[in-house]
């Protein structure tokens, strides 16, 4: 069970899925920013009203999932056919947790694209509120479901 | 103390830093990326003999870094003048450490690029090795040291 | 007859567009450039000779159609199968039009391609004159018509 | 008066700024996008509820004024000082206005990132309503101001 | 037998591939940088040892193939489905040669990626050694095999 | 003499460069696309009348030069101040000749700007005349010239 990104003497390329199917594959992944409970104030206030940071986070996350293959060196370019993120105030663990889900109808799977999407989401809200708190802390991303491809259905335990 | 990407009435702007001076910026991130041993002995192997995981993974946060500005929607473009990134195996707790250090003289700091790098640099990691152990988790992505500009020097708690 | 690109709680997703067919889809993009007559005068002049403003403009339309995704928040990016894109000088209205067709074989349209191209090779006729008229006006810029898809032909009326 | 993006045998050129200085420069661009009565009632009632229209426009046209040196195949590629995005509901007319000022302290103009920010935020808002109005009219996008250089100021008659 | 990026008027356009079919397109580009012999052993140290030059070659020419539509003005943008690159280090004439093989199941062919790969593969190597040795030279190349398509199989004489 | 782009332990990184002076730096790079006779007369034909390959190869390069460090991992994102294309057809070789002079005024050269523009612009005559010639070969991509920083002066021998 090598790394597939690997030939046989351990040089990198980009895997052929050549002769893989197009099918509808589906990736969820997600993660977390924890925060002062006095910057996710602000962060939920500006939802309600004004300085809105988690809508130019989704903006930035989805136009993220769109780059994954300019950022990740040996990720095959996609033609994503559905990108949605959303996010949710945690305010007992002063958080901001967030959720995208990815679809394509090709022929290798968006978990890179789904996780690219949380990171720069957290990324941005991280750069909208680090003026107020530079100790925020990124945490928990991880791939939560995968579905399609000849692996078919996989959600984490 | 609000968040300065928003304008008096709540409009996100690309915040004018002309009046900044040039001066000598640095930033330092840190994250995680844990696995299941098995994953982390062939990462571990792959950087002495072959399949790179680790080399690779360094050349995509590097490049990454100066690509910034183009993921994060309200980050301003710099001239970044070093950037440096570094793994560590972390045995105990079947993770790899990353580090990111990036520097500028410029009006503003560097603490996007370098949480850019680091996060970019996990997602590689991931990336290669999800073939063998898609559960992996990006965790305690945060900025450690910043020094230079006018708020001067910190340094996480 | 809400927007699509939002979902039921007006936050902004690229739509799903996995269900659609992959049929052949035409949009054709106009717009125009209005500046002094003497300005006209020298694009006219480089097209024959020289100086081949009009040229660059058109290259400069193509490669920007193909960047349409990396610009517009909820495109999806797509394989264009075709990119022409004409100039007409008018010398009536001291002007000079531009039409873009794009043409693709996927699930979704390419009016925003067409439009970006347009956009783009009137800003590079901007550039190319603004030292000799800083005053141009860029104007106009709408779909024509387009076709395939559910929606099947339009044409602007 | 030649147009100084060509040389003296007429061939295009990224024109030598290197003996400029670098000082504060400014340009405000503006342009507008018709639509009928019906589609700026719903770009309204988003902009105070939700489905955000102009909030994810005004995303799109700072991240495009930062991409202007990638589209405009002449432009000098800038450290851009600030970017902001305004746009105004204008009943009157069944409008939308957008304007952009960008600022730099550097060796060249910035009124092709200013333009390039007003086009991109009209396409973007064209993107979002085209479901419910196909026939918008992206209209009057040009220069307003601009400051700073040896040509210094300059205001649109 | 005229050329076909240019239409009838000879205006570059990007050409109609609508009406040809997805099929298996394989192409093999090759090159070669010759340097001081001394260059070479460093090079070749690094590669079994520390300081891997053709390790990060290799990714930089596989992520290039990417962006080939980017740079190539009249290039469509092809979903690949493979990539590989090799180097191979040849004592006698003081050189390493690159080959880079790319494939897709698409409407067009892929001989561009695979020269941009190998072109960037060669820079690559350049920047990394630049500072032992400036005199360097990139040579010999060019397209070895193109497979698939209308026009079918065709190898270099 | 060790290659400056990895530290000590062998591993890669951004060079620092931040104690280097902001001087003027200008490189020249050079190269060739070899032809068929019968290509290399279509490709002068269009110079002067139309279906002009070298003026799109032209602004290909130009455009190339500003992406240098997307595309060269180790490359620092410089602001160019001049980049300046020259193509000489030459009937005795049957080849054109390609030329790139780019500047800056920063702390670190350019030439890896004027090599990556000469072989994007010899990639764009390819791309632009392969229907009619598929054998062409690229060759003799070199560093001329270059000036300025703290190494002074070299020419080719």
């Amino acid at each position: 069970a090598g790394l597939t990104h690997f030939d046989a003497r351990g040089q990198a390329h980009m895997v052929d899925v050549g002769a893989k199917n197009d099918t509808h594959r589906i990736a969820i992944a997600a993660g977390t920013i924890r925060m002062k409970p006095e910057t996710l104030a602000i962060v939920e206030a500006g939802t309600a009203k004004k300085g809105d940071v988690l809508g130019i986070a989704r903006i930035a996350a989805i136009m993220a999932a769109k780059r994954t293959s300019d950022l990740i060196p040996l990720c095959h370019p996609l033609a994503l056919t559905k990108v949605s993120v959303e996010f949710s105030v945690d305010a007992a663990r002063s958080s901001v947790h967030c959720t995208a889900q990815v679809e394509t109808h090709s022929k290798t799977g968006v978990e890179m694209e789904a996780l690219t999407a949380v990171q720069v989401g957290l990324l941005t809200i991280y750069d909208m509120c680090k003026a107020v708190d530079r100790g925020m802390v990124m945490t928990d991303v991880r791939v939560l479901e995968k579905h399609g491809g000849k692996s078919g259905d996989w959600v984490a335990p």
